[in-house]
């Protein structure tokens, strides 16, 4: 992709509104633009990188055996009369009337349509268990919506929900959204600790919340040093026994700011660490609080008419990219990791125009794309000085500078973003550099 | 894919509120469920064609060099205001008031949206040509919401929007939608044909509305006979001149039902073809009907200011899925084209718990897999005649029936759901007949 050809509407001064390092880097770099409180655009470049997200969403969720379903944005408000959450929910919910002056809403959350759902399909124990999810916008009208799209009122969510006949075979699907969760997150290239958690307003009996560590983030966490050590399994088979893995996770000590008390610690203070974080994810196993009162049931291998076992698994995914910022930036912008990079490599054209300038960065273009790699090529007239605080602003993993003086040598310099390290290199090595760590 | 993993929810009757093809079979497939009139929610069979149609939509635009964005449902008044279009647009805009009493709405499609973001960035000529699209659920609160997906209230569509500096510019844009309209119905299986047509609510002067020809569609449609020969050109070059691919296809009569008149037809009654349709995509040229009441402007290479030139183009992502179901369908169900079709390969399994069927069935779903197909294998316990008329139903390109007897002479069923025609061969030459098909 050719700059003059992208839209990145670069910001070259801090927004006075953006109090948080993820909503000033996102607006500066063009990633997003508002369109009322708490509602975003997202342009080219922030959208490329939503997109990444959610596909790393997707694909750790069809790993561990979910089915992807669209639930639509607006609903009927009978669905929540039938839960008895409609008139709970209180003014967090954006209520519609249409046309004909029937009561809407604008989904917060899906508990009710997917129970629905499933409620009118499902017959008998053989047609469970069953983990739906999607990847849907949602609304919470926020009083005082801020810290852009991570307190914002529009925003996109994956939600998964299971349907399962009894307690055994429901936390089985529990466990599976736990690991599929430290998976997820470490493939962005965060660090998530899952936390005991509160249920809330979802309900329920057990819970956990994912929070990603960020020295910027909006909460205190405490944990046991060990817990930052851990790394998330691989080859994972989601129809074996998981417990012991969500035990190993779950025996360490971590808790929030809120549910920390540092007279029932059993952490000595040399192994407690103190840290910051930011929900990114909350998983809950509620029961029967839905498949109850909506009359969710399947027929028992007993013949006997049984209520649904259930538990729901979001992750804020528009959320993510703010979390990541929050987790990996400096003075100079965004750093982006690399699974996640709107673009994997930058390549700074110094003097655009000039024949030779061109054909590198043309040669370099084509043998990244060649290797699968995105390219961002900044073509434009700008002055050396801009190019290089743009690139480092919007934080592509890689930059090759091409200018005539390195070209009459042969060399072009390349940077790695997260190290800040350069290096001179001849046009093949900068590509076999890139390429080969990739 | 397991189908007895799968989430299937197949109707053996015919729903009473379903009156054409497209409904009735996407309720009976388990495809689609109506959470309120005129919105419906996406079960896994239909998502995954639901996202065929999109990623075709998608790569095609890229293709064209639009670039992708992606704005918010809820929009706030005020930006309609601007345009007028506020008070204009009556009862199928959905309105809402937040919880701060500010009047919003949920965008019916983005021409002030896009205008507002793109004169927020937009300085000078050197900003345009650009092309902006997205791919985004948009809602109208229709009076009488009918047809399923087809004519549904909540639908996802596909608009661009193109800025250019003059007509010249802007036209080039609109050719290349136009182009890129004739490629993507034509990779989902369809005959599309491009009509001259009236600009309605979205204004302008120039417009084309493409339709689906389908013996089920909604509208009448005249046309040549010449045109129905006409196939999308392969091999494009979007920075080249369209223009006489756009002039060949616009010089040969077609026209909707309400624009034809027999008596100024000019085609002889022979040459002339009557055809009913679906409309899919609509296209607009219409200047500076939004950039100049709403002041999106940029500095010419004269140092003036002057208005962009704008167009739209939709696609309606959402409503091809009944569109294709139209056009390809017979008594027994759906007949998916195969860039569509939600698994490739049906594998019916008349005999699941035996061991050699089990085996042949896991064998071949292994090939299709290794050769970058999508298998779904009917493993339940269901009698043969039913899995028959669900794998008809559900319109798999190609069904693939293992059963002991055949087994013992090792051979398989296959049938091309389309042509209906039935071979029995080995499991290995069943697999080569498949995977060189396609």
């Amino acid at each position: 992709m050719r700059l003059s050809q992208f839209f990145l509407p670069v910001l070259k001064e801090n927004p006075a509104e953006a109090q948080i390092a993820s909503h000033r880097y996102m607006l500066r770099a063009g990633m997003i633009r508002q369109s009322s409180a708490g509602i975003y655009s997202w342009l080219p470049l922030g959208f490329r990188v939503l997109k990444k997200i959610e596909q790393i969403v997707r694909e750790e969720q069809d790993a561990a055996g979910a089915l992807e379903v669209l639930m639509p944005t607006i609903q009927p408000a009978d669905l929540w009369r039938e839960s008895g959450r409609y008139d709970d929910y209180g003014k967090e919910m954006l209520r519609i009337t249409d046309r004909h002056g029937r009561d809407m809403l604008y989904g917060p959350t899906n508990e009710e349509q997917i129970t629905e759902i499933f409620r009118a399909a499902a017959r008998s124990y053989r047609d469970v268990p069953k983990l739906l999810y999607h990847i849907q916008w949602k609304f919470r009208d926020e009083v005082r919506p801020r810290f852009g799209i991570m307190r914002g009122r529009e925003f996109l969510m994956k939600d998964a929900y299971s349907f399962d006949l009894d307690y055994e075979s429901s936390r089985r699907a529990y466990n599976k959204m736990f690991v599929s969760y430290l998976r997820t997150f470490e493939r962005m290239g965060l660090q998530a600790i899952p936390l005991r958690a509160a249920t809330g307003p979802i309900g329920g009996d057990l819970s956990h919340e994912f929070v990603v560590l960020a020295d910027t983030g909006e909460s205190e966490v405490f944990c046991h040093r060990d817990l930052l050590e851990f790394r998330a399994p691989t080859d994972i088979d989601y129809d074996g026994d998981l417990q012991p893995i969500v035990d190993r996770w779950t025996s360490i000590y971590a808790a929030a700011d809120e549910m920390h008390d540092p007279a029932e610690c059993p952490v000595p203070d040399a192994d407690l660490v103190k840290r910051r974080g930011i929900e990114v994810g909350h998983i809950f196993h509620f029961g029967s609080k839905y498949s109850k009162p909506m009359g969710a049931t399947v027929t028992g291998p007993d013949g006997q008419e049984t209520e649904l076992q259930m538990g729901s698994y979001g992750i804020g995914v528009s959320r993510l990219v703010g979390g990541i910022i929050e987790a990996s930036h400096d003075g100079d912008g965004i750093i982006w990791p690399d699974p996640v990079a709107p673009f994997h490599v930058g390549i700074v054209n110094l003097k655009a125009g000039d024949a030779d300038c061109d054909a590198a960065c043309e040669g370099l273009e084509t043998q990244f794309a060649n290797a699968g790699l995105e390219v961002l090529v900044d073509d434009t007239d700008e002055r050396a000085g801009a190019k290089f605080a743009t690139m480092d602003l919007i934080g592509l993993p890689w930059q090759i500078v091409v200018g005539p003086r390195g070209l009459k040598n042969g060399v072009v310099e390349v940077k790695r973003r997260r190290s800040g390290e350069k290096e001179e290199t001849t046009l093949e090595a900068a590509v076999n550099k890139v390429v080969g760590f990739e």
